[in-house]
């Protein structure tokens, strides 16, 4: 049997494994699941008879080396932060290694040992990155070969909450670790390139510099920049590129409302608050604004923000129950965002029954024949349950077809990579269709920035 | 003779030179100034019999050692970071130190062995910090000695351009460092205490939460937060004080102006711009804003920040040229508040003739005899020219004063330690009042923020 080590038994590993136990007899696997929390492993290994839980602490030097040293081929499903240690066990036990990270700098370091040892490291294959990664370069590879010359990318991926479980006015639900949702976009300036100008947001202006999308049945979404986007132009190949932009994806009207909190300071993570633990959600507010013998905190804040009698802002605020005097934070030590957290969780986990949905959208401007054309490429993918969400199917399919792509030399180029050429692409690809990952490309009328080629500022 | 070692001849050294140099004769000083600039340190030396120039290198261990050793006391004008290696050879050779400088942690832990040595290692003394302290402390303990109880403690602090110089739009010029200028604010939270309630300001809104402030003969200013203000609980024995805050002094006018910068994202400091060397100033302010094929700068920057046609913001904006497409940044991978320093740099720098102005406004609320009363003081001094600027003076004034009152024994407790105590600030504030800094103390109504004393917010 061939020996599938697993470590890290987090959310999005339960269709990554259901996938490779369905595989488990046709193609002779058998799977360990290695994880600090040997309880969560052994649930996700559903007492399958190819499947086994082990605990896995991924410092101790010796359980991480016995089990990678038993395996053909290791999955890192740990935060990015985590991953090195078991690479370089990867590398002197010379197994190759699946990740659905953003490459480090210490991986990348790794790659001449990993093409010296003939093993594929590959990583950035989940779903952003990762489907991103394959279905961009699947058109941006056709446009080239039919002699196109790139002009334009842009490229934005949300996680929602589906239509059908859409019940709040934000039109939003944690649907993925809220953490990295409060602290979206901090930590560096948004800077990518339009029309061959350099632009910056920084994070205060972030949630008011928005694009609108529109994908056919699922009506209007907006975009507000990532912070990344020029890093696209080595790994693409776009250096030329006179439009690159990245952007996340929330249904119209979020960001307008979310640039509240960040106006305020809520989603500040780098001080914390005077006794948080005993602070209402109330108190919470009114230590962003200014002091007042007589005034509300409501009016201070509805005048602080100059939101109108009318505005449906307004109503956002109130449907958190952000001015609740009696509801705490009840968190020691609390930071900005973690109260902000809390409050937002109260209302925005989901219910049993909720779904999520994953929504990609891709802009490709090209030049050919000396006429500018454009294609949208659009995917949208509805969760099942709470299982099977869509976010777990986009993460764990592609690690999991990859995985096998590799066990079985159908990926076979050595080196610390990610999923950017057609050999890895289009077999994964095909085979996400028939989970319902499916892209919808159109050809459009160009649109981009300037259209009567003026000079543009 | 005595012999006086300073280290590190910056700008606000000349007022400390002369003053100690008049003092020679009578007090038998020599004087030693140490910089890795040897001429700017001759010319300082004013080819005084009683002084010389020589080379020290902070960072050379001989260097530094054999200066201490021949020192009888010590004053360091390096910027705070550099002052801990000769702070540890100050013990080392049981020479007492004098810095104009916060402490630092690493000054702090020094505390034990000076006290052990019977040494004084006087930080903080010059103007902000050093006179705010001294004052403060002054009307503090004149309150506390009458049976007073201190509730409202709040202190303000600018160093401006004189009412003779003040020539342009923005009523400021650069009359010290303009980086920290550029970057004032950054780095962390503006916290403060009013009437009992913890209020957080993030940066991006610091500059729209000014308080105006009236100076008797000067009119009226304005005041932005610090970010330290609780830090004064501990140094001033205010634990209990229900309104804390202290605040940077500018001219009606100048934050709400400043405030543009901060919202299109120019202060900061973070991450370095696409070809900064080539970047004219009107494609730096394009960056920040979002791309037209046909619309201006000019317009683009109008809707952004909503300045409306007749808004003396938008002058102050096109004074600083900020909008010519010919001038170039002219900087090697600058950072934005780079950027902007050096176009500021054009317009704000002191001309020949032009003065200074340190401003200075500490309000002082107390309960005595269950009545409410309210000290204000304030203390303004205008520079004399380019070399004995209002700067130099606070600075180096008390610098001067506290070396000879410690060498002459008249400050001699020892420790690391501030000037917060009566035998320090005493005679320093006395002989400051013949240099003309002069603070004018008067009672007023107490005002606070709650006249009413209901529950407020």
């Amino acid at each position: 049997m061939r020996q599938i080590l697993i470590i890290g038994a987090g959310k999005s590993t339960s269709v990554l494994i259901s996938y490779l136990l369905n595989k488990s007899e046709t193609e002779n696997l058998f799977l360990t699941i290695g994880d600090l929390d040997i309880e969560h492993a052994k649930k996700l290994s559903q007492d399958h008879e190819r499947c086994k839980a082990i605990v896995l602490d991924v410092f101790n030097k010796e359980s991480r080396e016995s089990a990678i040293k038993n395996a053909d081929i290791v999955i890192s499903m740990l935060p990015a932060r985590f991953h090195i240690e078991a690479a370089k066990d990867c590398i002197k036990f010379k197994k190759s290694l699946v990740t659905a990270s953003y490459v480090s700098k210490e991986m990348k370091a790794l790659d001449q040992e990993v093409k010296e040892n003939g093993l594929v490291f590959m990583n950035e294959i989940g779903v952003d990155p990762g489907i991103d990664h394959m279905s961009a370069m699947k058109v941006i590879d056709s446009i080239r070969d039919k002699g196109g010359k790139m002009i334009l990318f842009e490229s934005f991926t949300g996680g929602l909450v589906a239509p059908e479980s859409d019940t709040n006015l934000w039109n939003y639900k944690f649907t993925w670790n809220p953490r990295n949702v409060v602290v979206a976009g901090q930590g560096g300036v948004a800077e990518f390139i339009q029309e061959g100008k350099y632009k910056y947001i920084p994070y205060h202006r972030l949630f008011r510099r928005t694009e609108f999308l529109e994908v056919e049945g699922y009506g209007k979404f907006e975009g507000y920049a990532n912070r990344n986007s020029l890093d696209y132009r080595s790994v693409y190949g776009l250096e030329d590129i006179l439009t690159l932009y990245r952007g996340t994806i929330r249904r119209v009207g979020f960001s307008r409302a979310w640039n509240m909190f960040v106006q305020l300071g809520l989603t500040d993570d780098t001080y914390t608050m005077q006794d948080s633990m005993n602070m209402s959600y109330r108190d919470f507010i009114n230590s962003f604004l200014p002091y007042s013998p007589t005034d509300t905190v409501e009016l201070k804040l509805r005048h602080n923000l100059k939101i109108d009698q009318d505005d449906i802002m307004w109503d956002k605020l109130v449907e958190l129950d952000l001015f609740n005097k009696d509801k705490k934070i009840g968190l020691e030590n609390a930071t900005p965002a973690e109260a902000l957290q809390k409050i937002l969780s109260d209302k925005w986990t989901l219910a049993e029954d909720d779904k999520d949905m994953i929504v990609m959208y891709h802009k490709f401007g090209y030049e050919l024949n000396g006429e500018k054309k454009q294609i949208d490429s659009t995917m949208v993918l509805i969760g099942e349950d709470q299982t099977t969400t869509a976010m777990a199917k986009t993460v764990g399919l592609p690690v999991a077809i990859a995985t096998l792509a590799i066990l079985n030399k159908k990926i076979s180029t050595p080196g610390v990579q990610i999923p950017i050429t057609k050999e890895v692409y289009t077999p994964i690809l095909d085979e996400l269709e028939s989970h319902g990952i499916v892209f919808k490309e159109k050809e459009i009328e160009y649109l981009g920035y300037n259209p009567f080629g003026g000079v543009g500022n």
